[in-house]
């Protein structure tokens, strides 16, 4: 199936029938000192249909959500809508009544600059907890985002990078496939570097088993024609097996989301376009594809974490419980102790075994098997068999452990469930980045 | 109560009938590369009452636990014992059948060298997991051990140094007080540094609302008559109080350890001693002195933790529940974000609301109230009333986050539970040290 994705330029212009902009209205540098002197960082992007289209979202479910998301969640029920507008440097969270005032006047005066119906725009913000949106800058960053959208690929880099915070470089995706024999496009954009573990669901309420823990934002575009139920379901499927999966520190942000738009436009010559439901025989491909790109993205989220050196895929097998290889997937993951011995190169599974040992799920020492493979290898250095190390060379598993990417395996050995995690190290850089600076009162939040 | 309390010198051989010794028998050299070559450190340490004594236990309820947490927590059912030896440098952690029975040598060898009744001695270890212990060393170490016995105040001294591992100073305390007319006393010795949030019960089974989170060591000795079952119950309490409450790390250790040996020697002169139970007079005097010993040893666990900087106790207020007062402050204290803004001295409540936004305790957001205060001012400074920034000028909350100290406060407003947490800043310190030493093939474990 996969094999039939082809990888395309444009990210989010990718489809038919999108445009996008990036524009800079000085909301970063009223909101941080950070990095801000070094030169005028875009903070504002758009990203429009050329007409209406289905809508799915997924949000946070941390109990302190930002505006944008109350707002998004909300509209996210009617499955329709034709814009998005983002800004960076500030996450309009912890702000009040007026915090969500200014979120829906985003989005009304985005409708109102783009001809757009009362209710057709979303809204999404990231940045610093707790400082009101300087409302005239967005005003006016909106109006010039409005004159400047368009669909090359300088478009897309464009509005990739005024979302971005932390961020070290803005991260794209794109694919094209088949559908009833017309080329269809999906196509994302993403920003993350903090705060990062996401546990999104489509209502922003947590289910009984939610992963608990990233300002990561994510928007998606497609020309597939699809109805938005079936666009939901494989939205919420895509992001369990990406966005819910990756970690860089183990703090849940108050915005997360994730974000879709399908115009299908790749029908417009069709009177009659075939669109998508759940029973279609092209649901299953939709889904892949929609998959492939969110789990392209939420890997470059982790990559390109704070202070990350290390790119970590932590595999647990033989679980008893899927909630129980979830479980020991997270412990290890965000063990402060495992992630700074990942940083040293340190093939350390007396701190991994730890960790498996006080999370929730149910393990038997004596039957744990811990090992590490590399990309490119299909073969596992086993450095515990069984709750006993093996003879494998030190280091061998030093230079495993050693590498920009490598795959952690544990084999808890006592039932048939798995699950992964996306995980990274940590490093003296995340902590110097995010010790703050406190010369600057507006740097609060993630 | 407290003011009752005499402090006093000497920690475990303060009590009557207490002797001490700390040795140099080349565990710590053999098990790590880590400073070994700056001078012999002290690696088995050996405290031994005079006469039976009664002893209680509390043991890490990781599912992975060490060969001498399996062999005490055995022991603990019979409530007596005499003596306890201590290695440091390794933790007889993961070590299979040879492991159970290293410790059980350890015990063995010890009652033989200081001619003990067969099963009276107890027996702790800290340093690398996974690494057999090098038993003829210990062996060696027991006997110096025996011979070095003594009750001044080096002689403690000198055991408080033979437990520590990355701790950069010994931990000692003990108070005087008085029971029917008699002077009695209570001293302890800990250890900590790293892998730090114990979880402690009396069986080591995780009880149901546990927190899931050291290696840390305590020995506790004191001269008063007391019933073992009152003796575990008062430790029980005190652990709960104490070290049940701290966190460096958020990592619960393999090893986490805490006994109390009472000899009764106070009144050795009485031919009837008056015997404390659960429903004597007494038992509430002391009890409260074993807390006070227990709640400064902690706490000098986590001002000693890896690296760290700042000891910031949080106080969570007005939950609906202790379990959600707890894993509040548990969210907080062990998050990477708001650590590191603590090491920054940056009052950042963003990520303060973040995180209690995303633990499993019911908040709302517009209720929350966040507030620092500092060692010798009964003034909180408020930052966020009620969900919404206080007037309070930034300066002087970053003056209050700048303390070497300071209290957090954390008001839900939504019930009456409380909890608080012993916590500490995360710094590139903590990071640096724990990359691990990959020169080192025995620098696994904690």
């Amino acid at each position: 199936m996969k094999s039939k994705l082809k990888a395309i330029p444009g990210s989010v212009v990718a489809p038919q029938g999108f445009k996008a902009s990036g524009v800079f209205c000085n909301i970063k540098r009223l909101g941080t000192g950070k990095g801000s002197d070094r030169g005028r960082k875009r903070d504002l992007a758009l990203i429009v249909s050329d007409s209406p289209a289905t809508m799915a979202g997924m949000f946070t479910t941390n109990q302190v959500c930002a505006a944008p998301v109350k707002v998004c969640a909300a509209r996210a029920k009617k499955g329709r809508a034709q814009a998005i507008v983002v800004n960076s440097g500030n996450a309009n969270a912890c702000t009040g009544k007026q915090g969500l005032a200014d979120a829906l006047e985003m989005t009304r005066f985005t409708e109102q600059a783009l001809n757009l119906p009362v209710g057709s725009a979303l809204v999404g913000s990231t940045g610093r907890i707790g400082v009101m949106l300087p409302m005239d800058n967005v005003r006016a960053g909106i109006i010039e985002a409005a004159v400047m959208l368009g669909s090359t690929v300088a478009h897309s880099a464009q509005a990739a990078e005024a979302i971005m915070t932390s961020d070290t470089r803005p991260k794209e995706s794109a694919v094209e496939f088949r559908i009833g024999g017309k080329r269809v496009r999906i196509g994302g954009m993403c920003k993350g570097a903090g705060m990062i573990q996401p546990g999104m669901s489509a209502t922003g309420k947590r289910p009984a088993a939610a992963p608990l823990h990233a300002t990561m934002l994510c928007f998606i575009t497609t020309d597939a024609a699809i109805e938005a139920k079936a666009l939901q379901e494989a939205l919420r499927e895509a992001v369990a097996l990406s966005f819910n999966r990756i970690t860089v520190d183990g703090d849940m942000s108050t915005n997360d989301t994730v974000l879709v738009l399908a115009n299908g436009r790749a029908f417009a010559q069709k009177s009659k376009p075939p669109i998508i439901t759940r029973k279609s025989r092209d649901f299953a491909v939709f889904r892949l594809a929609l998959q492939h790109v969110c789990l392209e993205l939420a890997k470059m989220i982790v990559r390109d974490g704070e202070g990350v050196s290390r790119f970590v895929t932590v595999r647990v097998n033989g679980a008893k419980s899927f909630a129980d290889a979830d479980a020991a997937a997270r412990a290890v993951a965000n063990s402060p102790l495992v992630k700074t011995s990942w940083h040293g190169g340190d093939p350390n599974w007396g701190r991994i075994i730890d960790a498996l040992g006080y999370s929730p799920a149910t393990i038997v020492e004596e039957r744990v098997d811990i090992g590490y493979s590399t990309p490119g290898s299909r073969k596992i250095l086993w450095s515990l068999k069984r709750g006993q190390p093996t003879r494998t060379k030190f280091k061998d598993l030093c230079v495993a452990v050693s590498s920009r990417e490598f795959d952690l395996h544990i084999r808890l050995n006592i039932g048939q469930a798995s699950a992964l995690m996306y995980a990274a190290d940590l490093t003296e850089e995340y902590v110097e980045f995010n010790k703050g600076d406190v010369s600057d009162p507006s740097s609060l939040g993630g």
